[in-house]
């Protein structure tokens, strides 16, 4: 049947890959893989459908969900992110198994309501069933590692605690609905905003000098240690020790040059409790990697579990690299006796090369030509 | 938040694929796309949500689709397949290229009316371009080829024509209605039902015949003989010269023992034309790969091109083989001083080797409790 003129088009958001893209896509997603496999990290696959069930109580923006009914009336929704959906397969079929377990996953995420990539490849971990600040800085390593093996070139890794920003929230006793403010402002680094907020408001010296200081604490341990003079709270010592152990436990993975603390991040997902990253690259305007701890979720599926894992957005890094030109094979065979080109090309494939057949009777001239416009090196006739 | 007992399930008809699963679809997957790459075939791919308008005129029953409005309103379709999408991408964007095109892919299909594979993985490959002979034989082969590639035992193909089928029905001038009826029985090896449908017709005793014998064909080059002997109509002529010549180039690439010629076989798309084929493994109750050439689908993107292919439904096939168990890792390090365990993981992982990192302090006697749980043959001390 006829197509319309939208049945010609893809929906917004979503791309096609074209086979030198698709090569490149492979290319990265394999060394990722094969990284995170080194690590010790397996993979696994969950379904691209979930029920909203799973995967919506974390999602903070409702409408980044693709949801739909099923035929008894349950909202379906494509996964927006993979963390959820592991903790649902950690806490019932691999409920059994000996923590702490690593698994790792590759595959296409779903969201609404991006403008560019509402489908896109992620690449990530999941260190689950481990509390210790080792867990932590593995975890960053990694991520860190990734983009060094993707040969990426100057991306910046900002490295926060969502320990500090809470206990400190709690510690200054703001009136209600200032910390909710501050919080949605932050995560949107609306410096400004956070300001008039805090101007606005009638607050005691201290509690605003800490809250006009945080956001901008952007650096080496040096704004630990200044952390550390505005709150006896144990709480916040915890977090701001913790954080400074997995900093220094990155340099003894060679992964610390790369990385700055920053107390002004916050993490777009409500899951996160404890150390949090993201990672910059030059020319690509959102976080390229993302992660951090997450205590709670787990308990969330009934397993009390502790959690630490990133996401790549792999997507996103096709554009960084150049046009990867394999050709369509590299040789054509041709001839006038069909069973002998079949029977060479069989042979051909057999030493592992990439054999194109011609199909029918085809000059030495056609050949080259075909050969010439398919990027083809050899042509042989039989 | 907490988890409703719905969140903790996957919707009908979708998987979960734990490690062991995962490597071995992996394997599987790799495997044929390597072959496919071999044989010139060029990796893309295509967006899981397409336009209805694109996917939805060939899906025979419409309650296959996933489907759900944009936010202006139109129709979108999780993929059922990749040819219509395929179809769309080669008829806009690569329109410019050279035929014959050979693509090739792997991902997730999504239907929304079979039983237990709702979404399952599909490798599968399109030449599109060529109305040779030879490019049928091409991709039965690779079809076959792929088959033996995974090591699958004891597989069968069968190997017909619509063009026989079509023929037969059109020289046979049945009476309205008569021929959806047997082509709908037919499409369901209802054997019975035909023949319950051609004695309750008053049908000429040639017509009868044919009718009752037709779905019985099956088996070597001499079922096409009878076939000639039934019409002088040309269509019926070359469609049986045609698939004769294509069983005979499967004896060249060495691929023609396990097919059958089968000329009561009908593919569920209604977009194919010519040679068709489907592929069974025992113990797999319903075709593991199936293709055949559509010369009509691609003019309906208004770019009119031959073409050929089939797809494998690779997630059937994970139960044909045994438990692939590689453990969680190679290798356990373990020790006090951090920093040396952090520095002998880097090294052991620069040799390649899948290395686990103990998370905090353990004794001897837990590491290798530990290593003994995961399968990991080799613990070291550091």
């Amino acid at each position: 049947m006829q197509r319309s003129a939208l049945g010609l088009r893809v929906p917004m958001g979503m791309h096609d890959l074209l086979p030198d893209e698709m090569a490149l896509l492979e290319h990265l997603e394999r060394q990722t893989l094969d990284l995170f496999s080194r690590w010790a990290y397996r993979r696994i696959q969950t379904p691209a459908l979930e029920y909203a069930a799973c995967v919506q109580p974390d999602v903070d923006r409702e409408d980044q969900l693709y949801k739909f009914f099923d035929r008894q009336g349950r909202i379906l929704a494509l996964r927006p992110e993979f963390t959820p959906s592991i903790a649902r397969l950690v806490s019932t079929r691999l409920r059994a198994s000996q923590p702490p377990l690593r698994l790792c996953y590759g595959a296409d995420v779903f969201r609404n309501s991006t403008p560019h990539f509402r489908e896109f490849r992620q690449v990530g971990v999941e260190l689950v069933g481990s509390a210790e600040i080792i867990a932590d800085a593995e975890v960053v390593a990694l991520a860190i590692k990734s983009l060094e093996q993707l040969d990426i070139k100057d991306f910046q890794f900002n490295l926060g605690h969502m320990g500090i920003f809470a206990g400190l929230m709690r510690d200054l006793a703001l009136p209600p609905g200032l910390r909710e403010g501050i919080e949605e402002k932050l995560a949107r680094k609306d410096m400004v905003g956070i300001e008039s907020l805090v101007l606005q408001n009638d607050l005691p010296e201290r509690t605003q000098d800490i809250l006009l200081k945080l956001p901008h604490l952007h650096g080496g341990e040096e704004i630990l240690d200044e952390v550390l003079g505005w709150s006896e709270d144990s709480g916040i010592r915890a977090a701001t020790e913790g954080l400074r152990q997995v900093y220094r436990y990155l340099r003894d993975f060679g992964v610390q040059r790369p990385v700055a603390l920053d107390l002004g991040i916050l993490r777009g997902f409500s899951y996160y409790t404890g150390v949090i990253f993201e990672g910059y690259v030059p020319g690509v305007g959102f976080p390229v990697a993302e992660g951090g701890r997450y205590d709670s979720l787990y308990a969330d599926f009934g397993y009390n579990q502790p959690a630490t894992g990133f996401a790549i957005h792999l997507g996103s890094l096709l554009g960084l690299f150049p046009v990867w030109e394999s050709g369509e094979a590299d040789i054509l065979v041709f001839g006038r006796d069909v069973p002998k080109v079949i029977r060479r090309c069989l042979e051909l494939r057999g030493q592992g090369k990439r054999v194109e057949m011609a199909l029918g009777p085809v000059t030495r001239t056609e050949a080259g030509n075909l050969a010439e416009k398919k990027g083809i090196a050899l042509v042989e006739k039989v």
